[in-house]
């Protein structure tokens, strides 16, 4: 019964296996080999276009770089309050990018609200070089909150970046789940939307260590070879990401790992709806699931080996909480199993 | 016959297989998990004390976070012309430390000259804020010509750096072939000599992604943990570094395959020195090896399958290259075999 | 009638004619000359102990040279909302700081509230690498509001401060207007209350180019030399910038300006109060003022030869403003007159 | 007999009078008044095209924005080994620039070799992303050596530039100085010999503190606001810079104060060349001039009262010195006088 995060859980069996498959033999080193050229087709493949890709070691990492290739003196990007680029990184975009600033945007359930993201860039008005200057708008997909933009949701953020000559970023840490939750392909998630370049997870969705720096128009990326390198982020033995990659395209593997986990966290709500002591702080879509108990009851789940995260609640969701409440965060993988989630949800009461 | 580098090998077995076997279950993220635990005690053991260990991906990385937790502003380190550090990470170095510059000292080998170290550091006197200041000397063990610092060599290098108040780092990517060559305890090779902190490198030696950063007094180490986290290379399945690292030092695996690739060089080494056809540019004492043959040979020999890179003659060698004649750079790992070895020392002839 | 800003006077006769006198012989450079002696000598007076001093060329220096002295990588800094190191400095104090962060702290009337400050500085818990860390504190004095904290008010935050292990800075562009509204001497409104370090403005006092960083424990500034030269920041003829000091603090010449700014403004706002057509948004202490008139009014004063800058409401007073009024900031400076003012307010009607 | 440096004489009369003429009334801050919009008229004149001006506050500030200003990520600029942006600004454009890198270059009398220049350029091969990438070459006109770049030179220079893509910027601390030495116009030293971007220096020839960062192309300075106001280089009020710049550029006073500087240059060689207890280490063209004395007439001289710095023999003079003999830099500027020079001479004997 561990909820704690989708990074608790190891690599997918299928991962492990083509990793120790493609541990043998001499590729060329720093993503020059046969089958990083394969995974980059796969990329393409399924983005529907030829894309500039870059595979970085962690999800900051992806985050921080993109914000870096687009990055402008006093420059300024839009995130929601709670985006894991700004509550998580340790200032890691702020330190890549000269510290060009992450500005926050309020909005309810972990999505920017398009009004309040107008007025946050209103704050910068062009060539006032006092206050700075716009450089991008990143977006989660699917959110902190666990709840997925509907297109229509993007499409109004895409809109007033284009407005303002903006790049749109898509934080995909956990890309896959939004995915299936919205039943899309990536193309109908991204480039329909006017998303221009993401960064797109796959560690939290049973990989060991494989994140990608996508461009879905490769001009974007012309410094990206050196920007990543000197960020210490070009792995030597590259193939280690690409075969991971390798295995979680093959066969749609991905998006089968990621209906499972967004199945059992579907499968938890439904339980928490159900139970007469626990009640949905709000409704998610993804694979994070939020649900309001008393502490006594906390107390109870912990003493009974159910392992997971107490949460803040959102900025969004002031007043969430009755006094001996607590707000728990409950993330479901690959490993979780329906065993779990049950034994969990009767634990409920 | 893969000669060109020893990242281009993939994984040993061991590792492949210590990373199937952690694979599966949960474990807390971060590095907070038991194996992180054990290897941490591992590095205490191996280095004789209670050190500061942090993860990274990249040798890059370990390097420029190790100079970035000692920088000065305006700050200089000093390493030699010819070291990675210098001049094969993109800057990331400089980029990491706001800028504090690499100063690049001469001398025969990959060794830098001590006279030479002197007379550098002597061009930024103390306070003169004109100039900047010394903040650090890095040696490269063993060097990026597959030479390995005498004891002696180290010492007086760490008497300069005492002398300025300067900390010693050492690159090492290379630190179990430089270990087995000197046939010395980490210790006596590091503490012992004066030497501060290590970039601690596994992966050309048999992993596939695992570098540390080692202070030898924590207390050196107290911003480290930020200072990793900001720069995107904290991982959060960390555990698939702590495995490799679990695997590399079990039983000694490390040291065996160091010895192996040392073999394997001082083999073709002494072939290179039988042929008739080949020479020596200088001898090295790791796992790289410097052989002068003819234009002419060294096409014949890529036409029959051997792999390697042309390299360009150290500063310190200006005159090395007769007119028809290149410099090969041959690197042995893991996963080169006598037979390699013994059939391109026949190619030469 | 010129109430644009304090930056639109030139500089007081008294400084004007010290730079005439000074301008000729030969003295040495970078700040080593006897009349940089002699002001460091008087900051040492003013301040009543040793402090360690760096002229710098701007306000902006001055703060993003402080903050970037006690910098920590993932760094945070609390501010207020609207001051002007988050508001007006085009990102300078982040990256001078290789990214640390500006964290907005609300409060009414330019102040943070303690509070709200104990409330952000809680989302960094101690160690947690993800958030990143605190690393200061900034008020500014007197405020971007025309506002001046009072003693309890920078001692409650001060307390914050030391609680917390935070230097407390303090943003003094105005520090004079807010020493002669306050009565305190240098040492009370600082040391005595806790504040450790200072961006001491002179130029929109009087001065054309005149600003220092001073710490009143100038251990704590030990690394600043090599800060202010790497920054840009070391005048080569500093003679130019001690000059206009040496005026500045003769015969008390800064008390005396800011004296009659503050006073000045004293008589803007008796008149905005007496007025039927206007009103002040806020009581300020210091050498702001901001009445709310009509816009119609707005444009008539404007036509009518007055100067000044329509302001946005602070985020304090989001229902500040009826349908069609607006609100002015009118400052004042030694170049203000009473007849400017009197007939700005016999303008008002 | 002070010939330290150019920068310990204050400010021609001319320039303090001005400073003095426009320090009363009001206009418009951050560089919006009427006479910094006059006084950019007098660059398009000067440099007969329109160009776009950046008033900063230091030499260094201009060299280090303006390579920030062309930087790309793992960039290295290329100067000479001497040059001031590398020796004496205590790595303020490496730090401006994210780390982006001074590669130096050798060659005799203070001037880039164009074939050692072409050589350090070659260790940066296109798309190589481990070394990293040339982004500059900034040459310095006139030389830290008192030379002068001849048009030649300038155009081996530039055509090197234009064959790797890079732009080429001058460091015109001593512009002046250099532009009476060869007797050409701005346009002739700069655009016409395939200079794009300049820092133009007034403080040394009779200012306060004026330097400009001149783009001949205004394409190329679209981020330049920004980048100035981040780097805490946009002065309120920026009319004291302006007034300087105006009286300066007055009926040709700047190419008035540089003859005389070059003049008491040239006599001081003069009397140098006929002294049999002095020669010059090389000839120079400008307002530096560098006698070789002995050590006791070096001490003798300072005890008659004359004022300069012992130089260290630049690296393309290594033999420069007999045993007891020692360099001198001696410097002239508009505060010179014949008879400080003449009665120098005479003390040589």
């Amino acid at each position: 019964m561990i909820f704690t995060s989708d990074n608790w859980a190891g690599a997918h069996p299928a991962i492990a296996a083509s990793l120790s498959v493609h541990s043998t033999g001499f590729s060329p080193a720093y993503g020059a080999s046969e089958l990083d050229r394969k995974v980059e087709r796969s990329f393409n493949e399924i983005f529907g276009r030829e894309v500039a890709v870059f595979f970085v070691g962690t999800g900051t990492a992806a985050n921080a770089l993109a914000l870096s290739a687009v990055s402008r003196p006093g420059g300024v990007s839009f995130c929601h309050h709670d985006a894991h680029v700004v509550a998580d990184e340790c200032g890691a975009p702020e330190f890549f990018s000269q510290g060009a600033r992450l500005a926050p945007v309020d909005g309810a359930e972990g999505k920017m609200d398009p009004i309040k993201l107008e007025a946050q860039i209103a704050r910068y008005p062009r060539e006032f070089v006092h206050a700075g200057q716009p450089m991008a708008i990143t977006l989660t997909q699917a959110t902190e909150a666990g709840t997925v933009y509907q297109p229509d949701e993007i499409r109004a953020i895409s809109k007033i970046a284009k407005a303002h000559g903006l790049p749109l970023h898509m934080d995909g840490a956990r890309f896959a789940n939004a995915l299936v939750a919205l039943d899309m392909t990536p193309p109908e998630m991204t480039a329909d939307l006017g998303v221009d370049f993401i960064s797109f997870g796959a560690t939290k969705n049973g990989c060991w260590c494989a994140e990608a720096l996508v461009f879905l128009d490769p001009e974007m990326a012309v410094q990206v070879p050196f920007i990543r390198k000197r960020a210490a982020q070009l792995f030597s033995k590259s193939r280690f990401i690409a075969a991971q990659f390798d295995a979680y395209f093959k066969d749609d593997l991905w998006l089968d790992i990621a209906r499972h986990s967004n199945r059992m966290a579907a499968r938890l709500q439904q339980g928490i709806r159900a139970s007469t002591h626990a009640r949905l702080g709000w409704n998610s879509d993804a694979n994070e699931v939020f649900p309001v108990i008393s502490k006594t009851l906390a107390k109870t789940l912990m003493e009974k080996g159910a392992m997971f995260y107490e949460w803040t609640p959102p900025s969004s969701h002031p007043d969430l909480l009755g006094e001996d409440e607590t707000l728990l965060r409950l993330v479901t993988s690959f490993a979780t199993t329906e065993e779990d989630v049950d034994h969990f949800v009767a634990l409920l009461g």
